[in-house]
């Protein structure tokens, strides 16, 4: 522990992601597990005095009803990322941060999550709970003292908003605050009001999900006006990130890659809500899309399905299946078996983007970061997916960081005045 | 075209490697096959003015009796790379080339290469040997008038020998002439003749194979004395190729590697010389230390098998599971199924390595080219296994060269004068 | 040979499983092939006097432009069943057949059939196109001179018609005739008219497709009436018949399947017909009830995925991941990759089903064929889906049969006058 | 509970299948787990009267120190089969069964196993072992005032004897005596010991293991003698159950296997023993003779690899490759993975083997039992292989059962005087 005090504001508090996030920085800054499967650990980000896990204060909002230690104990219970064991011991800790969970908005989240919102609060336009939201973040940062506040978004995925008119509001934020001050205007997606209140209230933002979240032009000016730093979108744990590791492989070997089928059978939350087409669709075209940005064969076929299969509970299993043709036309074959659990995979990765956005934070930058392409399977800004690159590109970041700045510096004035 | 004329000999060469790398060198260059699977197809390598395949002129050694159309025909029977028309298509052109392959030398090869040779020949000494092989190399360059000729090792893997015994007399090229000219000198395999010879003879060399070639501190100071660029070993094209492509993403994500399981089949010559421990060793020695390499864990556990399925023919199927931990000490699992045929993914690799071989030949590089670092399963004189890095270092190669020089300069010459 | 002349008339003539079944026969009649694949090949079978592969004349209905030469022609190209010499050397004999292909009929097949229909013929009634059919037959026996005629559907599978409607005039031969004799009548399927024709023609019929065929009451009672054999329906070929193969284990061993989920991916014509739900739907309900039928645990999950991949031409890949528990709720996984090709597995099946329905005939045996459950995905008459217990019924079948009737038995006659 | 009281004794009794068996037991009886994974639950074998998991009374000999508690806490550590809260439930009565646990004899079973026995006896001749085995089964059951008492070898596999000389000492009960008197006689190893002690105290036994245990032609004479049933051997629960289900249907369908390679990776003691090549020999000789034996092929090329992968702890993971061929020679592919838990399969099938190893002894039956061919990859007396036949088998001698004897019959007298 460093003596400071980083705030984490999860959007989904008590689902897999935070839950298992919460729990793990927990278990870390106890020394009950090791840094497996953080990014950040070891060299060469020891040298860039990150925040600790033993810094890390956490609050969020949620829809549903819940206590974080019994979310925690669920998770153990269906055999997901926390041992039985470590639930037990870091109960404690995990229902002594219930008070700081406040209840969800669930503003235009589309109806396969609004059904299930047990504990949102409803508005009268989108303006009004984007200032509720603000008001949250202000009271967790006022009562826990923090130094500094980071938004992640792990919430469930929300029905993609219609492009075209999503063009219209989200093109600048002076049209996206004129839509947002109508009581019956637009339905201005949750995940963009977390998004745009972080920003307000000087908070890094990083969104986890496929969801709108800061993807806008509108809130890529508000970041850079307000000074704070964001990315996303939609983590990259799994079959993708195995899209982006071996794709290139096909490309620098011109191995010609016919078809690519990937078939993804789950059995959490996330897949209840992604069995509804519209809350798939951003998912499947992101999994999609990195195939066609790094092998750029328009003639390439490939699929990528998406499967509830309520046994195997936080655990994806995925198939993929790579036709392709080599030397004198040969066509040889590699398919793939992941198996993986999902929050283990990706509440780390939540740790290490809370821990590089804070530095970027306190370092000054604003705007997107593009070194974390790395951590998304839809980097925003960027069209590098080549996973080995942009890997490249946060290590030369983490190696070209300048001198941190004193621990003495009142980071807490400059974040409470956005 | 370029009107260049650049030999290729290949050690092995009525192999599988050797005759889909001469039977589709042919058809690429009467348009019967696109350059899939060649790496240096295309950018950025188009402007590098790399010999072309109509420039490549093909011979070679031999230990089997056998014709280079038949044996292009009994890929195309067994459903190799090549296809029916295709073998058919250019076996003219094919049997043009018998009148260059000579009886090979299989001195030192041990007994399961030894005893299938039908047209070696015997020697007094290693020196003897290794004088023949200059002076095939010589009629080779006259009769065909070439440009340059590029020595390619694609022979069965040899026995390895004593380590001990090879770090005596292979340690610098007076203690490596004194015990090849003696008639009763140590057994110095014949890949490390002629390696020796095509140095001795001006000629690129390039060893495609685990067998020991030019890897002695010998034969490397013979290379820089000679002014020759080498480069191997063991051609990297399946199974070890995905576990350098897919190890460092473990390596990043901090997962950490428990065991990593590879299993192989193989169907072809190549297989049933495996099946001999003495020569499966080196081998499945380099298969394995990559993957020590690059993740660096002294407690994984690794294993490779390679077993002979006589019904595959030329082609390899290889199973390899991989059990890894993440988070929380989560345990996960990643497998594949590699389905390919091995002369359809070495016989481009093989053009592509005598095509840069003569580039830098041409350039007056000599001793190890580590650009080529990505074509081998043990690089010589590197350690750089991830298979990203590697590949940014030939097309760092590729991007930072010279002005090509004139094509008027007299090649031959300059090559004939070793 | 046997003398014998046995007419095999393929709905469907010029489709992939047609073809390769007739080349296939003829391959066998000649020598150049052995009976892999066959069922009827070898003990107990041999003691039957079953129809030699000699003995078969190929005629039928298609509804695409083409010649049996160029379809087999083209499987070849395509890497499917037929080796390319194969198609070279019984060219001459599919050519004679093309003079026994008819204009096939397409009368309420579905969108994706009609509209692909290059010569099938319009008709004003259902009616009108049965006595078409039955005409067809008629000829063909006549100018072949055939001692039986065996009808096999193997077109392409229609859109499933109501189920509501059909089971309203298909409920008994009365409905069905006034139904069909109605100018602006239902749309009865061409396969049910393919059926009823067969069966008023006095031809044993088979259907291989998941079509409706002969399954409705109506055409039962047809076959009774008429005396003459039939079965269906749906060839189980593949990952279906791997589900009848593997559930009886998990049953027998009381291991609970929580969950199967089956992903085919395949590039043929088949496949392309199944991107319309509704030509799927039967297909996938099919695949489906075996294992219900079998495990009889309606707390299971199952899903079957059916996805048109070009790159595969002839070839299918299944994926299937079954998730079950053990001893005290031990969770545990079976997953296998059936890497098959549809048309080499579906031939040799339509030929034993000739074979044993023209068997059946010439026993005087009527209506369905139960021993032939084995065959199929989903048996008429029968909820028996265990492979082995399917077998073990056809290889009683096998045992009991009495002494085969003498052959100058004049067998024609017989047919000829249904 | 039926009121009886059944013994089982392990031998091997603190090795993970007899304490998952024992554990199991004692949770089925008090309700905390269902009958999932035992063949012999259900029906037909519910009207059989067999023996009640509270009806059995646990106890055996062990080579190894330790507590039947201990070693269920530590198969719940390792995931194994016994959940934690589960080892916890029947930690009470575990502890309660140690009392039983004697000292194991380990004579001649080579030196894996004997190297690692921390508490077993040492003997001056084989009958001396024999004899203490004996004693203990007799205290044991009156100790425990059984029933009946069955005795199962669960024990490490033992080092192969040699044929010849086993063939000689084994060939009948006199030369096994003779041999056994000898201080210095032949090494007869101590399943032999254990299964001749159990036949001479009346009591049934059965082998799971590929040890020789009843095998020999003097054993089979002996349990013929003195009235008891047994069977064995090799319990047949993961690949090569697998095998034996699917190899029928290839035999079935004619399609020829042309190669069929397993190979498994484990990581328990099991794993651990069987990287000695001795005692892997008998393992690998039964997994790959059920192939031969069904498919009665001499062409087919077959291996079975067995490594020691030390992660995977309790579980299994097999991949089985199956090349085979079909019509017209086409060459197709079925591959899969099977990821089981070594002792959730086995211990179900230990209990069924006891309540019908009691069931055929209190039936008066004798000699082997050849309706349990299901149990085993290595059936004695028999060559059915096929597990749907063995399993028709089993079903047929459950529906044949006569009427089952009273209760109030005296077991134990019987059992007293063998």
């Amino acid at each position: 522990m460093s003596g400071r005090r980083i705030g984490v504001w999860f959007v989904g508090a008590y689902g897999q992601v935070a839950t298992t996030a919460a729990a793990g920085a927990v278990a870390l800054a106890r020394g009950l597990a090791p840094g497996t499967g953080l990014v950040t650990s070891g060299e060469p980000f020891d040298a860039l005095n990150l925040a600790e896990p033993g810094d890390l204060v956490f609050g969020g909002a949620e829809v549903a009803r819940g206590r974080w230690d019994h979310a925690a104990q669920s998770i153990a219970n269906r055999g997901g990322a926390i041992p039985r064991d470590m639930a037990a011991a870091v109960s404690d800790a995990l229902a002594g941060m219930d008070a700081d969970v406040t209840d969800g908005v669930s503003f235009g989240c589309g109806e396969a999550v609004e059904t299930r919102a047990e504990r949102s609060v409803r508005f009268d336009s989108a303006c009004a709970a984007r200032e509720r939201i603000e008001s949250d973040l202000a009271r967790f940062r006022d009562r826990r003292r923090l130094d500094d506040l980071v938004v992640v978004n792990v919430a469930s995925t929300e029905a993609m908003p219609d492009e075209e008119e999503s063009a219209s509001w989200g093109a600048d934020p002076d049209r996206l605050e004129a839509a947002a001050s109508k009581p019956e205007g637009p339905r201005i997606p949750a995940s963009v009001l977390y998004a745009w209140a972080a920003m307000r209230a000087g908070c890094p933002y990083v969104n986890f999900t496929p969801s709108t979240g800061s993807s806008l032009p509108a809130l890529q000016a508000v970041a850079l006006g307000r000074g704070v730093p964001h990315m996303g979108q939609d983590g990259k744990t799994g079959e993708t990130l195995l899209k982006t590791v071996l794709a290139p492989m096909f490309l620098h070997r011109r191995l010609r890659v016919l078809s690519w089928e990937g078939h993804n059978i789950l059995g959490n939350g996330d897949g209840e809500v992604l069995v509804h087409p519209e809350h798939a669709r951003a998912k499947l075209r992101n999994k999609d899309e990195v195939l066609r940005s790094i092998l750029r064969d328009p003639g390439m076929h490939s699929r990528v399905r998406i499967d509830y299969v309520p046994s195997l509970g936080d655990w994806k299993t995925a198939w993929d299946f790579i036709h392709f043709e080599g030397f004198l036309g040969t066509r040889m074959s590699l398919q793939f078996t992941w198996q993986g659990c999902d929050s283990a995979l990706a509440a780390p990765l939540v740790l290490d983007l809370v821990r590089l956005a804070q530095l970027a934070h306190h370092r000054g930058e604003k705007g997107l970061m593009p070194h974390l392409a790395c951590f998304f399977k839809s980097p925003l800004g960027g069209t590098e997916h080549d996973f080995s690159r942009q890997m490249g590109m946060l290590l030369n970041y983490a190696a070209s960081t300048p001198q941190a700045a004193p621990l003495a510096q009142p980071r807490r004035q400059r974040a409470a005045t956005p």
